[in-house]
């Protein structure tokens, strides 16, 4: 898995879990987000959320972190075995973030990754475009975090039409 | 401008700037974007955006940050004139997030926001949905970064239908 030839629509990754304490919240919401449900347990009760939560953003780069490391490993890994490695990036965009459940202190959201359309792009015959949905589900099998990704890849052949 | 009733497409705001630092840019990388061209001067230097530059995520949590700050002036100055204060949020989500251009080291970005429709709610004739144009441009006029985002704000008097 690494040219656009080699991915397939509905391939999925596992890409790791991450579990949310007070302290990284209020860290987060300190420099990015700081609206009273994301600083201060007692403004958060009083909220309708009920209790500190994380702002989306927060869990929004988090999964990015997974994402990027992910990408990481699998490249480490085509190096060790002495294989090319497909350039990729930049992304030309993100579409339909959401945030359909609150992120709350203790919450163990596992990312993943699936890949969901694959697209020729006729003036680019040297890379195809992959956009793969992200998501982040905590232990409670709720989706807390999606977002459609778009990511141009290198293919190993250029597109002839 | 405050309930729903009192917001019009086209009303735009500038909400303030940030000239982004080498070290932020690599402190918010280690955390949440591990590339090496936002991590590494050198690494940067070889990419093809050849320097440093910031990540696409921290440009838009700094973007968050300034419309925040925004709404919690905007909110104080009402709580000082004795005028009540609409509820809004939370966020039903985000559309289309693009970085048209690198943030370097000594960019100067100025965030905007700017109102690009508001949409009546048939199942809730208690709030309306406004969707807002953030941006963010740098000192050379261009577009760094833009999103769609979507707010439901509280009205002044219930939606008759």
């Amino acid at each position: 898995m690494n040219y656009f030839e080699d991915f397939r629509v509905g391939m999925r990754a596992e890409i790791g879990s991450h579990t949310f304490t007070a302290d990284e919240i209020k860290a987060f919401a300190r420099e990015f987000d700081p609206q009273p449900f994301h600083l201060d347990e007692e403004a958060a009760a009083r909220s309708h959320f009920g209790a500190l939560i994380a702002s989306g953003w927060h869990t929004a780069a988090l999964c990015l972190r997974h994402v990027v490391e992910e990408r990481h490993r699998r490249q480490a890994e085509l190096r060790r075995r002495g294989e090319p490695v497909a350039k990729t990036g930049p992304s030309p965009g993100l579409r339909d973030l959401k945030w359909p459940k609150p992120v709350y202190v203790g919450d163990a959201i596992s990312f993943a990754t699936e890949i969901v359309e694959l697209r020729d792009i006729a003036r680019r015959p040297d890379v195809g475009l992959r956009v793969a949905r992200n998501t982040g589900t905590n232990q409670r099998g709720e989706l807390v975090y999606t977002v459609l990704s778009s990511t141009y890849i290198e293919r190993h052949k250029p597109l002839v039409t």
